[in-house]
């Protein structure tokens, strides 16, 4: 899987950083994590065609989170896209997103979808699984855990040889499911590799249903608004401090952790970084248009994407 | 007055083109010309404050015009504004900014007042006149002229020194409507000049309430969302021609044209200024972030301001 940070600013944007969006991709199909202004025109400036949007997934109403939506819709609609689109977020999303579209006469000409989750629901997208749980932000807030599809488990082409089966047809018949001179595929093929998993807490504070819900994820996308000398603040507003999101991480056992919706108040986020590194070392901050893949190697950072050298 | 183009595609944005919004100021007081999506960032990006708006002219309910409204009042609530605002439009912009403003919990901090026009009206912006003109773009539209604040005559100091009059401290008691020595203030100062004018189409076709509210501007701003080749379309979409906007300028023995709102079909904008300028030479085609300056002596176009050289 991909991630690409659209937008990291908590609140509003800045010179540098858009507000919260976030596109996780696998093959080629994105979900987007919620949608703040001026993700559409992000998108474009992206290697993500938003044209293979699956599902937006809203973790709570806010505008920093949800006032691109309108846009991406209609832009989508004036782009000829007849495929349908699951919007997804909070009780209270289909309203907003109603209220959002009545402003102008725009109908979208495909499909839209809205699902109102509170957390525990579990949905498919295209066959990725998205799970849902509760989170902690003062009014209706979700997070969500995007799992890829599962892959097929791997044939030991060794021990198929000693049982028999030499051609590269009968290797393929074995994988595709057929016993093949009484080598059934349950001996020489493994278990099915679960497909990896990317948290997105959206705002909240840290709480159990998290907790819960992040356990063992591959990558915790979280957000880190304050750091840990304005705990205070972070308390009051129903906000992390990056220190105590690589806590969160550390103890769901995490393997890699990054963090978003950064105040502007952090020119340098590399201390903010710092910070959740010293805690739990697989820690990375957030650009505008930062890159992540995730394989079965690990995390690996591809930078900054510009249209220059998307 | 000076004219920053804050978006200038039509309909969608694209990699290098937000939406509509155009910034007008004079001194240090801003209005704002529509208001598309990803306005507030262009205006962070940009040598103008945001919050030194006074007012948002909306000229009609499409979302590439509006859908940057609620972010922008937010950021300027959770700036810590306390200057009032005001959002003008045709009618059902205020339902339209109550629907946008309803989706999260963000009321303002500072007072906004809605004032819905269709032409004909005239409002007093902090001393810049405003008047509204209908347009024709098949929903409810009107365009805006801003004139700046009248400025004094100029005093014939030669004239003043012949009748008399002869320090610098009597010639500013003239100039501050003292008569001295029985020499008048309306002796030697010439008649009060009056504020310079720029008018903003929206969308809309060419029209007769148009004609008649641009007639003598010193800059219409107007929509060129096709050229000529697409005219059966501009007709179909409510929509103008860059020849025809130049016709419109041509006709109103207005001093200068710049387009915008210019569809993304035209990768080479420089077409677009071309075809205007067979008809009336005075014409520009506007980037995103270019910034004109109108004075006395003229328009004087001062380029794509950026964060580095703005």
């Amino acid at each position: 899987m991909e991630i690409l940070f659209l937008g990291t600013s908590a609140a509003v944007p800045s010179k540098e950083h858009s507000t919260s969006c976030i596109a996780v991709r696998s093959g080629s199909d994105i979900i987007l994590l919620d949608c703040g202004e001026g993700s559409q025109r992000q998108l474009m400036l992206s290697p993500f065609s938003f044209m293979k949007i699956r599902a937006v997934l809203i973790t709570h109403l806010h505008g920093d989170h949800v006032f691109g939506l309108p846009g991406l819709l209609q832009t989508m609609s004036l782009s000829n896209r007849t495929d349908p689109l699951l919007v997804c977020g909070p009780p209270g999303v289909g309203a907003a997103l109603e209220a959002m579209m009545s402003v102008t006469e725009g109908e979208t000409q495909y499909p839209v979808e809205v699902r109102e989750v509170s957390g525990g629901e579990s949905l498919d997208v295209n066959g990725l699984t998205v799970t849902v749980y509760a989170t902690d932000h003062g009014i209706a807030s979700v997070g969500y855990v995007v799992q890829d599809r599962q892959r097929p488990g791997k044939l030991d082409a060794a021990k198929a040889r000693s049982m028999g089966v030499t051609s590269g047809r009968d290797m393929a018949r074995l994988k595709n499911g057929e016993t093949v001179n009484g080598v059934r595929p349950e001996d020489v093929i493994g278990p099915v590799i679960p497909g990896q998993r990317v948290a997105y807490s959206g705002d909240t504070r840290p709480c159990p249903t998290e907790d819960e819900a992040v356990r063992g994820a591959d990558v915790i996308v979280h957000e880190a608004t304050y750091m840990e000398s304005e705990a205070a603040q972070a308390v009051d507003h129903f906000h992390t401090t990056a220190r105590q999101a690589a806590e969160i991480a550390r103890d769901a056992c995490a393997r890699h952790l990054i963090l978003t919706h950064i105040s502007n108040r952090y020119d340098d986020r590399s201390a903010v970084e710092a910070e959740a590194r010293s805690v739990f070392p697989e820690s990375y901050v957030a650009e505008d248009m930062g890159l992540f893949t995730l394989t079965s190697a690990g995390l690996r950072y591809d930078g900054v994407r510009t249209p220059e050298n998307r």
